[in-house]
């Protein structure tokens, strides 16, 4: 089976690491094709940015399509783009940010995100509230580093985000924690030892539900919110884009 | 006061007729600028569409900053872009659909939508409940009319949406109807005085909101969820929508 | 176009400073009509106070709707008596607290309301869930300040409201901010300007509100929920104000 | 122990009836004082008749608070007046709609309401939301009987109300049934024999709830939402009402 | 009338003090009869405890049917088994959660419970939002201190509940309080007294439903939710508990 | 990995076809144990049968955790004793409701459900509420085909669920359908076929979590709500299932 994930930016350092997370936990079997645009944003920070990377992000999606991939990742947490990926694929897409809500919401009573930068809680919040989760959320809290800081042990990423997560246990009792973005998937192994509640990262989870969604054969439904789009023109520098329907 | 009325899609036609319905409600001394971006779909019917005529909607709307309008409008019912366009601005961003939502919540009990198709359904709805206004709403309904058909009398669109609101009437007990797309932007006067209650279309409505905002010197919160796009590199062909933060 | 803006208590001197808040945002050609009822509380404090008001509410509502005007408001935060204001007038009726409301869930992603004494925030909270917007809103909060003493210079009260803001800043993760009392409206621009943040006061927007109504012809839904009150006898005080039908 | 129940509207002969289907199912040992004010409305159907009836409740209510009764209930579906009338009064204070939703939502998993006019469904509606029991409500419906005419032979009520509640169990899968009227007091034991499922009648309910609250010696919290309204002035005709503080 | 009062742990003291409360409130004429399961744990706490309390709290359920009672209490704060209890019997069951939860929400704005461990407050928040009255409550608190420990004067079980109710009162902006365990019955009395605001027991609160629903004659709905058990075979050691349909 | 998969009724021809189901879609190397317990109802319809199938159910789960499971698969829809089964286990614990519920949601805009007896609506309905998930249904439907009836070729049983299916997408306006029993698991494909849009199947989807949720080392959060159950005395039948602490 393949599985297509898609980095919505255009950091080939980030979709190494990302197809690495992926791989690490993809079933014997699976071939993982990570990739990322290129055209759009370094790095996906608040509403303006998920803009810019969605077209590329598309057109990634679309080459998958015609691969024949069993399912669609998504792996920025703000789950870019994802109705449109839906709407242009049969094959299912997930996007990160979902697939580690529905995974910790049945590890515990609730949970909290620890994100990068505060301007991407509203968006967050937003991705709970449609997908009903919003309740299992005690909190959205953001580290404030930025995305591409991550690596860089200058940052102090991995002390900053340990000490959010004892804030999400102290006073949010937040009794499992999703990572809030894809560049901390390697983190999670270590930070589940360490503060002794599940750590759950979005590019792992939407891994398996890939596999899981590919096994079973299910589609993404096709009849009316994600049907297919209609043939069209697309003038200007889009026209490549425009859908046949 | 110069107001910005985007049209997001590039249909010229769309845009003159929407430019005509926002200065036939815009105060004396409103000036109102229509505009639609040169690339990207000729209408927006559903998620995929509205991906590509984002880039060139900001693209109009940094345009509408530096010429210092008091506010700008999104003239498509599904709100497209609106966050992304709240972060790029600082005046502030008014959708036609949030528009309309909120003007009909105060003059009846529960207003139903009726717009195009039905694969825009769902997009509707999960505006309703991110505005809050979701328990405000009856119903969305679709009278399966593409935009571009509206103005064609061949559509018979007129009698499609009278026959939808008559349904509103008798199956959802809604009180107000809102119009679902800038093209129906004409019909309202005429539906309100065939049925008998309020029929609410968003450009103007938002006309009205975006001079409120105007004289009042609100602006957007630049502090977190819309605060400026950071600094940073956009590679390929958007690399000029690189903000420079 | 004329609008009525109602002080629902009876203190003339507040009824005065709300007139010329309306008036200082009024567009050109716009007749505000400020009055206040000669019956009832010199200040609406709680529930209590809001019944004693709003028989003499109506009875202004009825002279207004008698001259024709093209929309009521009735300036109370906590928008006393609304909705059988909207069953008796046929012109939309806005209360300031819910076009507070309105405004600013389109300028921030969470505001935060800070009125007088914290008895009213039960109230408020009511109509946020009400008008749907209560996700909109992060925290109500009391100055404690009483409605007529916001303008006597021992009160305080400006540097009162500005540390609650300071705290709505800080601890609500407040993008903007909504005074919650008609005699908080001479302080909106000043707060704005020393926060940073958008703070949006209730006459200024309710005046804007119905200025729109008005000029799109814009009426209240008499179908069910605010049709007109049966013709029916009242005895005893209240018999002038029973319904013709 | 005595109860008093207040009929805010003025119609006696109604007052009577609700007295008895009081005094029908009180303890041994529970006095009931059933009364109305002598001033407002004949009966109460819609927003605008429940503003003339608050103020006449209030007295009676004061004058019961001076015979210190245990608890008072406001026998109008409605729930009229209810926080006023909590602001006022120490012993606790119960609507009659309040009564019976609370006790149909222990018999079964959803209810309907079966009421007199469709224009109260509004004022239902949004008292369920308060309340926090909108979910466990599957429908409110309206019978389209006016509250006078409910005795009256030639009106059918009964025939009427009894074809809602088959609507309700057919269409809405209600398993209980909340009648929405004072004036439907004496209907509900007919009507439970005659459809299987509970038919629960306000009156008798909020009977039941006010001897326990009196039993238990609970009282309505005055700490800040229900507070005893402030020492103020009352200008003309309501001045007498103006609270000592 | 006879009410059946269930303590589904086997802890033959904690049934007479619950039977104490509740003979203590209970009308002239109603007959409690107290009693516990002879199988399952001497407490229950959290999840795990609940199950093992069921079968014979049943099993007491079907002894009250067969005697006849008028009502059936679950004195459980967890309301342990309460949709099984209502689909074996016809008289309607109360469970002392939902009993405090409903009196508490007619007394003021919100209120906050008092529990034993923080492994119960998942449950309780739950059935909060099962019975639509999580927004009425502002917090769910435990006071750590064990069910079986509450009477032990080492435990210092009452001053720990007494601080955890001050601190209700000042960071919930709590206006009522619900005691969050059987084993609180008796100190509802002195902590109203002592904090000035209603604190609710949930035996007192279940004993009044219970009535009510007695006289008044309502039972459960057996329409379809809480049916009568469809006619089955039971393997092994639960073959006894086999409906007979 | 080793999953055990506990069919919580008695029929040992349902675990088997469970089993079947469950290891068809197993990846390599993933060993299903399918057990039922030996005391309980043979099929579970409604609240009154949950009840007595959660005891041998976590007897089964205790036996998992003793052999080191990598996952808990509960195969009964309603998901029984879910969260006691996660208080007992440090394994994660999935139902198949739950698991059909979350997949469903990323495949479509809403789903409908089509179970066996409208009984257990109510506890479906309830459990979507918990999830969160409540707003992604559509419907919950009943196909009115008991349990052990699923695979009598007399009940007509497909054409029946075939026939709400076809409901559902005319009526609900599904995107997706959700099999309300564990006993359907063998008709997802076939359905999907013939309705062109994904009819999901509980248990293939728990085996896809379980399998996710096993590879990644997430377990259940053991800080509080799913806390190990306390050291604690049993009595009388139930004494082996005292939990050591």
């Amino acid at each position: 089976m393949r599985i297509l994930v898609v980095n919505p930016n255009t950091t080939a350092a980030m979709t190494e690491k990302i197809g690495a997370a992926a791989r690490a936990v993809a079933a014997h079997g699976t071939e993982i094709i990570a990739v990322n645009p290129a055209d759009g944003p370094v790095s996906i920070e608040g509403y303006y940015d998920e803009v810019f990377s969605v077209p590329g992000l598309l057109a990634e999606i679309a080459k998958g399509e015609a691969l024949g991939v069993a399912a669609h990742i998504i792996a920025c947490f703000d789950d870019t783009g994802l109705e449109a990926a839906r709407s242009l694929a049969n094959a299912p897409v997930i996007g990160i940010g979902e697939a580690a809500f529905h995974f910790a919401s049945m590890l515990g009573h609730r949970f909290s995100v620890v994100t990068t930068l505060s301007r991407s809680i509203a968006a967050i919040e937003t991705n709970l509230m449609k997908y009903g989760l919003a309740a299992k959320c005690a909190k959205v809290r953001a580290s404030e580093i930025p995305v591409l800081e991550l690596d860089n042990p200058a940052s102090n990423a991995s002390a900053q985000i340990s000490a959010e997560i004892e804030r999400a246990k102290a006073e949010d009792h937040a009794e499992a924690i999703v990572l809030g973005c894809a560049g901390m998937a390697n983190l999670a192994a270590r930070l589940t030892l360490k503060h002794g509640i599940p750590v759950v990262d979005g590019v792992a989870s939407a891994v398996k539900l890939a596999e899981g969604f590919g096994t079973l054969g299910l589609m993404t439904s096709k009849v009316s919110s994600y049907a297919q789009p209609r043939h069209k023109t697309y003038l200007g520098s889009f026209a490549s884009f425009a859908p046949r329907g």
